[in-house]
């Protein structure tokens, strides 16, 4: 069985982004109905079809992470947005059980929303068997909030806790046009974060918590080297250490990349993703590899049995306890 | 003869820091006086031996990339600043003439201060002989200015190809809590900064303009497929189309960093650099090898020996030509 932890549904049907530009526009609305048939087209002919295709099993399936936009300040909207995002996914997951896990993307806003982002993980994770959260280290999309090791984000670490499900690090739209969203902010915000707990004690508060930074650690596996010269220098914990709780996904779409991630990083750190449909579509001229074909890399990628089963299935499980009980 | 492109004056006698502390607190002073003797003793001891020890000969040397500190915001402390901090690497660069090359700290602000930056690289490069400048692309350390593709960096541009110098791309101290200085907005910084570079004309406009990138070029060579294949999506140009302007650094300080840098960047785009005494200091306890001892590892790499002269040498000789007068 073969899991992509990483999948977001960038193909909803059209209401979804209707109701949103009708809240952006300051309406008081709800979201136009949408079909189970509507469901099932926006995903048979993307998600299903190219997962089916490329012979994954299981896709962790969240809304579209550059539509959180978080940076909109209004808490009111925030929740409505993430309740209705949320809830096309949960009847996705209903239509394809087999299939799809759902991951949510949280309420969060500049200011935090902290109470509305707890109160979405109990309704998601705790009620409607969601399998982890997306949350965003920078809501503002300008990065003027906190750290992620601030304590205004323990509380949302604290439910994470308790119901025992992972967050993956994604953040959504960058409002700064230093940073093309999905060239330079995902990864940016991967690294960054990674530093940050890097030099935080948040697994000592925290020590059950998960964390998923996604597109294979932003820049983190190629300076290995250098985080580790600067834990020592600095009297940070070893950047190992963070391996007990911090995980980082495959979404890196060429093979030297791939392989540099399975040197450096310990394959029970590793989980497979493609992140499709998402950043890059279409093939590498070169090779015919479609670029997020990441499951070709790990073909090509030097990994005995164990080490495949690991980074394919069974860190899945593991940081992903909810999947257990319908895929283990 | 072994050229290291990137070192910095991160060993400057105190007087320098004094200079700038009262220069911070208000007060119109200048530097008190330093000696050659203490300027022989700040780099015997430390870039120099270091350099002789692993067998380099050459290295070009700039003020302290934190140290810079463009977040502050009068132009007349900008300038002085700069100034003063090029006039002691340049007294340097007279002591060890068969050593060292000079490359200038800039005076930017947020705000810009172009004419004067203008006017410092005409100062030290067209008059005293630095190779090269370091240019911020975020002089605000909290990247509130524009990327730098916009119009209003095209001064700085102009001025580097009359005078056929290239920029090493470095940040100065990150004004941000989200972001660690050594650890993340460096690395942050050549990353945005190459997709900026990506989505523009830059190179069109100005063919003859030439990019270090340091840092072995952030995470951009681990996420090549990335960056393509956003570049096909989005009708830009090819990434490999920038190595014509665009050149990456060594300082990447572990073995596998630097075999997956060789395997994507072409050799002919690669420059030998430590970035010492840097970011990270000693040695993996694991291997014994400093960590900026970014030479063991190209001894450790694939490389045949055109392409080892090229990333030792030749490349530094044609991106500097400043160089070739004293080190053809």
């Amino acid at each position: 069985m073969i899991i992509d932890v990483h999948g977001h549904y960038t193909t909803a049907p059209p209401q979804l982004q209707a109701f949103r530009d009708a809240q952006l526009a300051g309406e008081r609305t709800t979201m136009a109905p949408v079909s189970d048939d509507e469901l099932r087209a926006s995903v048979e002919n993307n998600q299903l079809r190219v997962l089916r295709e490329r012979g994954g099993d299981v896709m962790i399936f969240s809304p579209k992470a550059s539509g959180m936009e978080h940076h909109v300040p209004d808490p009111g909207v925030a929740t409505d947005w993430a309740r209705a995002s949320n809830d096309l996914v949960h009847r996705v997951v209903g239509l394809y059980p087999q299939t799809f896990a759902a991951v949510a993307q949280l309420p969060q806003t500049p200011e935090g929303n902290i109470d509305a982002v707890v109160h979405e993980v109990r309704r998601t994770v705790g009620e409607l068997g969601f399998v982890g959260v997306n949350l965003n280290p920078d809501p503002s999309g300008t990065w003027t909030g906190l750290p992620l090791t601030d304590p205004s984000w323990f509380p949302v670490y604290e439910v994470l806790e308790e119901l025992d499900a992972p967050a993956m690090i994604h953040v959504s739209t960058a409002c700064n046009p230093n940073f093309h969203t999905l060239g330079a902010h995902y990864l940016n915000a991967d690294t960054s974060v990674f530093v940050q707990l890097l030099m935080s004690d948040v697994f000592d508060r925290f020590p059950h918590l998960r964390l998923v930074i996604p597109h294979g650690g932003g820049a983190v596996p190629y300076h290995w080297g250098r985080f580790r010269g600067l834990a020592m220098r600095n009297g940070w914990q070893d950047p190992a250490d963070l391996f007990r709780n911090v995980f980082f996904d495959t979404a890196v779409y060429h093979q030297p990349g791939i392989d540099l991630l399975l040197k450096v990083v310990p394959a029970s750190n590793v989980l497979f993703a493609s992140e499709m449909l998402g950043a890059v579509r279409g093939a590498d001229p070169e090779t015919g590899i479609e670029w997020d074909d990441t499951l070709r890399y790990l073909d090509g990628a030097t990994l005995d049995d164990v080490e495949r089963a690991r980074v394919l299935h069974d860190n899945a499980l593991l940081v992903y306890p909810g999947l257990a009980g319908r895929f283990a």
